[in-house]
């Protein structure tokens, strides 16, 4: 059955289109799943006429791609808002983490609860995701640091597109934090709980990427070889959490992999850029965390855009560096935190998006072909959606074509 | 009839009664529109229990005094998404500003629509303070410039109560800025439009307060206290915009004049505060224009603490330098970019916003004889409510004794 969408302006994002890949006065065939056509009204096709259906009037309407959030950590145990006061309220945080804080705490957390308790955590944060108009969501491990634990975050993740509109793209963060019980032995953990674990998950069917954090507080780029080593013996693509708070290489070893994505990037230098020029890579930029951190030094935008490196942003929704949950937020926050222009972190959240999970041949743009997943604002233009702050002109939502809010 | 709400921990935000004026395990009495009695569920009087006709189980959740968003310009013609664009594009502002962009274009678009368009428009936003758990909102007037448009502002602010919960508390602010056609004659238009249009204003019960934009690209303590004189006249409460980009003198003038409050204070000096504090004024900060507008230099809250100057938090919510429209966010801002505390920064959304409008006795704690304005969250604990980011707990909300959300 073909169902037109008329009387609205699309963004298609379409690249080399111009700006937004806007067309006005649009229309927007949809064949099922798949959208069949787009195009300006007078244009569109007799063949593309005759068979349709049902005509939709938006009424003016802004269309866009439906929004991607292609890096988060939503499934977690708990939450860290006494950490948080604790630290506006000037208690030193080294001290606090070692009162099992930090990180620790969520795990704990983590740990402890059951995959229903979990579910029934995330779950609100998932439909806020839609609220803002997201139909994608990936999430990953990496707060169980055990493998039992590690299988149950992939196994509630993957559960939650049961209960609301969203699809998930699970992703494997085992070499996330070295726990405890492992200090001063990260090559063992990284062998016994990350690689063995990553083997166990893949026969589970629960992995779609592979993830690591390269930093001095978590693993060296020497020790997170062998963990891309096996998964790209599995053929899994890979992903890295790289330059965050110093420059440790896990860029440069992402694009030596053909990585999906390097992510956060504040002290990524002008040869990682490079780097992921050549290799393809997209540019994950996560404003939540640089704010919630409090950083000053800024992701390389300029460099990205000069050596052409597409650039993604994500809320990186967690429960310490970024309890953020509104994609918009983090693109208003893209723009005033990072300078990126509205059309940029629109690009962030759709086609950047898709291709830093591996799906830019199926979504993230307005074209036939794709899978037909898109949202209808009430805005006048797209640009919009990166000026507001805390607020959701989301009219309507669909994925593979069916109403989903 | 007596309502008692059971299972919940009530934030009082009494002062002088601990932190968030907590209280675990606790009972809120309504009768009517008002609180007949808070406190632990063990100390609840015979008298009281004996006349509760409906008990209602709060299954856990905490209850905290409704929001009061105590400074916003929320009613407004358009928006200015492609000026906010034309900036992160790096087309110059001033260059802008005089392309009819600025609050010129606010100014026109605001001139131009009808009572309903502006109703229609706002409506959205009101809707959205009250997501976040809002009861209260004060509005300005100051998009008009000339006396009827400064009119129609404030009926349709005082409209919005009769299509969504919201209470509107309204403020004249004819001292925003200088209209075009009054270029270089500041003392005629305050005369002319600001004071004239105020005695007028009042005259049909439109005005609560009275507030002027104190700065260098606005008007100068000595033009604006003539303004000043005749609100004290017509026994307006007075509120200012003062030292948000330059120190121009705004903060003593309030003080002088025994002012509920003085706004923005990113160029308060300690002579101000302490003046502020002998007032008894209260200081509202605004963190939402302090983030859009990328300023560095941030509100001396040490200084309030020291002088015991009342803090409180609003959205600003307007369309060039506070597109904000979530009381929650701008209480994250509050902690994460001034460095307050979740506490104070609840306090700044209840108690001492009740007080920067002139309700402290109605409204703002949780207390025997106040008005039943609270909201009920799914959250363990108060802090929590300026630790997430785009994301409303909010459960139900309450406006005297009712049940508005």
């Amino acid at each position: 059955m073909v169902q037109v969408y008329r009387n609205c302006s699309l963004a298609t994002m379409r690249e080399n289109h111009g700006p937004y890949g806007l067309i006005d006065d649009a229309m927007l065939a949809v064949s099922g799943s798949r959208i069949s056509w787009v195009g300006s009204a007078e244009s569109i096709p007799d063949s593309v006429e005759g068979d349709v259906e049902l005509w939709i009037d938006l009424d003016g309407a802004t269309v866009t791609p439906a929004l991607i959030d292609c890096h988060t950590h939503l499934v977690f145990g708990g939450n860290r808002a006494l950490e948080f006061e604790d630290r506006l309220r000037g208690i030193d945080y080294s001290q606090a983490s070692r009162n099992k804080g930090g990180i620790v705490a969520t795990v704990a957390a983590t740990r402890r609860l059951s995959e229903d308790e979990l579910l029934d955590q995330a779950l609100p944060r998932a439909r806020r995701l839609l609220q803002d108009g997201a139909t994608l969501v990936e999430i990953k491990s990496g707060y169980g640091l055990d493998i039992d634990t590690e299988l149950k975050m992939l196994k509630v993740a993957r559960r939650l597109p049961e209960h609301c509109g969203i699809e998930v793209a699970t992703t494997w963060l085992a070499a996330h934090a070295l726990p405890p019980e492992y200090r001063g032995q990260a090559r063992r953990y990284l062998d016994e709980v990350a690689i063995a674990g990553l083997v166990k998950a893949n026969e589970l069917g629960l992995v779609d990427a592979v993830d690591a954090f390269c930093e001095g507080i978590a693993f060296s780029a020497d020790e997170l070889r062998p963990v891309f080593v096996k998964a790209a013996q599995l053929n899994l693509p890979l992903k890295i959490h790289a330059e965050q708070l110093s420059h440790c290489g896990g860029t440069a070893l992402a694009a030596e992999f053909g990585a999906l994505s390097a992510d956060h990037l504040e002290y990524c230098r002008a040869s990682d850029a490079e780097a992921l020029a050549e290799s393809g890579a997209v540019a994950v930029l996560l404003p939540g965390a640089f704010y919630t951190l409090g950083q000053y030094r800024k992701p390389p935008i300029q460099l990205f855009r000069e050596f052409g490196v597409p650039i993604a942003i994500a809320t990186d929704c967690n429960p310490g560096s970024s309890p953020l949950t509104s994609p918009l937020l983090a693109m208003n926050m893209a723009c005033m935190l990072f300078g990126m222009t509205p059309q940029e972190a629109l690009e962030g959240m759709t086609r950047n998006a898709a291709r830093a999970i591996g799906r830019k041949q199926d979504l993230g743009t307005l074209a036939a072909g794709k899978r037909a997943d898109f949202a209808v604002w009430d805005i006048d233009h797209p640009r919009e959606l990166s000026y507001r702050m805390g607020f959701s002109p989301l009219r309507s939502l669909y994925r593979s074509g069916k109403n989903v809010l």
